[in-house]
């Protein structure tokens, strides 16, 4: 019997029908992030936007992301990393027990301070189904980027950067916002030049790194066209120096296209490969959950 | 005779009548950095904030700060490090003729990447002769950071840190801004956690730091009074980090009494003792441009 899969996030909704056997039957989003329900509960948002596949009766839905976070609909309590596909399916919160379920977002508690992802978990189950790796290095780019260590079929640990936040803040917000075309295309060369920069291991840090956007742009050695790209190599760059990119661990990429090209380009510039794939993972992630559940009875 | 210092910059304009030995006669400021005019011209704005001080026949003054910038009255180009009081004296660029004089900005080209400063020089000279140091690394804490190294009474090079812009973008515009109380006191012991967090050698980064900030709150282990002094030390840990703190050579603060204790409370928690100036240094510090000038004829 086919099931069906949301991605609750803050600012979108999606959703998907999927087959028995894994295949995505119908497929649809909606600006109803769960910053985004004006007005109405989750679940009146719910209802309107899974109507017909809610319809037969018997129906299930798994749902992942935000809406499970403590300001979401039902609050799905952390899995603790290392954590499997079994150990999530395990935890699954019911919303309204034997019809939606929610999925648990992950914790790392192995530094002194904690790190949380919620929905990039399901995309990491569904990037080790799509790719058949088992082992390897999991980066999500987006507004907070995740790198996760997978060992085994396990996430054994991650941590967040908040790239994404940081670009839009710095590019709209503060004093570079002037000197940078924010729409400008990507030009290739700032882009490998800041990100050259920023992750050698004596990197004077993105404080200074910064304020040199600027700098370049008052002497005219950067065009408002090609600063936006500097900035975003900077900024990418400082998260690569933050890795320990181990010659041979596959990496894999998850996300736009837009940004998984980017920090293809900036690892290709250091010599390591990467398999990109898109949002589609967050349905083969629901699946590997289903499944699990399924064989835990 | 005495003469009219102005520090005129991006959002204040300050003056000081200064004596013939140094000694501040008066003292004033307005709110009248470059970007707030109000419609008026410079010449407008300049001789009304002036008016009793510039009216004796004869009377000179000196201007610092972004109103010798290309946004600014007239554009006074940057002086190259490494660049003392006379050479700063002697690229002193006229605005009325025998009147007002510009003092120009510094630039450091040694770096692959140029960085500069305007106003700041000028407080260092000061901070300079309020210490009698010629040797040492001078620091001005503010939205643009600086830590110039001065050998032999010379800024030798410097490096700017976009500090307080960036905790001005996080505690306002991030999603760090929900769970910090931007107007709580110093909380000491959070301060010091972050500064040790983000100065070791092999910190994460900013970018990964400032997650942890997010988690800690998400876990009650920060509350939003502490958790906006643990983002301040992040981010002077993270400036600390950069720097080659060489046992031995005195380190000199200059700026509001509430930032430069912050960075003594940091560096002291490095092992490095620092004396602490306020804002006099810029009269200080217009007093040894205008000796350098007489002294050159």
């Amino acid at each position: 019997m086919s099931f069906v899969a949301l991605d609750w996030g803050t600012t979108a909704l999606r959703g998907a029908l999927i087959a028995e056997d894994g295949r995505v039957l119908d497929e649809r989003s909606a600006p109803r992030g769960i910053l985004h329900l004006d007005g109405a509960s989750f679940d009146e948002v719910f209802e309107a936007f899974t109507q017909d596949w809610m319809a037969v009766p018997g129906s299930r839905c798994l749902i992942a992301g935000m809406a499970g976070s403590r300001q979401g609909w039902v609050e799905a309590p952390y899995c603790a990393c290392p954590c499997g596909a079994d150990d999530i399916a395990r935890q699954v919160v019911p919303v309204q027990p034997g019809r939606i379920d929610m999925v648990p977002g992950l914790v790392d508690h192995q530094s002194g301070v904690p790190d949380v992802m919620r929905g990039e978990e399901t995309q990491i189950l569904g990037a080790m189904r799509l790719t058949g790796l088992r082992d390897g290095l999991f980066v999500l780019p987006g507004t907070h980027n995740k790198w996760a260590r997978v060992a085994d079929g396990r996430v054994t640990g991650f941590r967040t950067f908040m790239t994404g936040e940081f670009y839009a803040l710095l590019s709209q917000h503060s004093i570079l916002s002037r000197t940078l075309q924010a729409d400008a295309p990507l030009h290739e060369a700032a882009f490998l030049d800041g990100v050259g920069r920023a992750r050698q291991a004596d990197s004077p840090g993105l404080l200074h790194l910064a304020f040199g956007m600027r700098a370049l742009s008052l002497f005219d050695r950067l065009s408002p066209a090609a600063a936006a790209s500097y900035l975003s190599g900077l900024l990418i760059g400082e998260e690569l120096r933050a890795q320990a990119l181990e010659a041979g661990t596959p990496v894999v990429l998850v996300g736009s296209a837009a940004l998984t090209e980017r920090y293809a380009l900036a690892l290709d510039s250091v010599g390591v490969p990467a398999q990109l794939l898109d949002a589609q993972a967050t349905w083969a992630g629901a699946y590997a959950i289903w499944r699990a559940r399924q064989a835990a009875g």
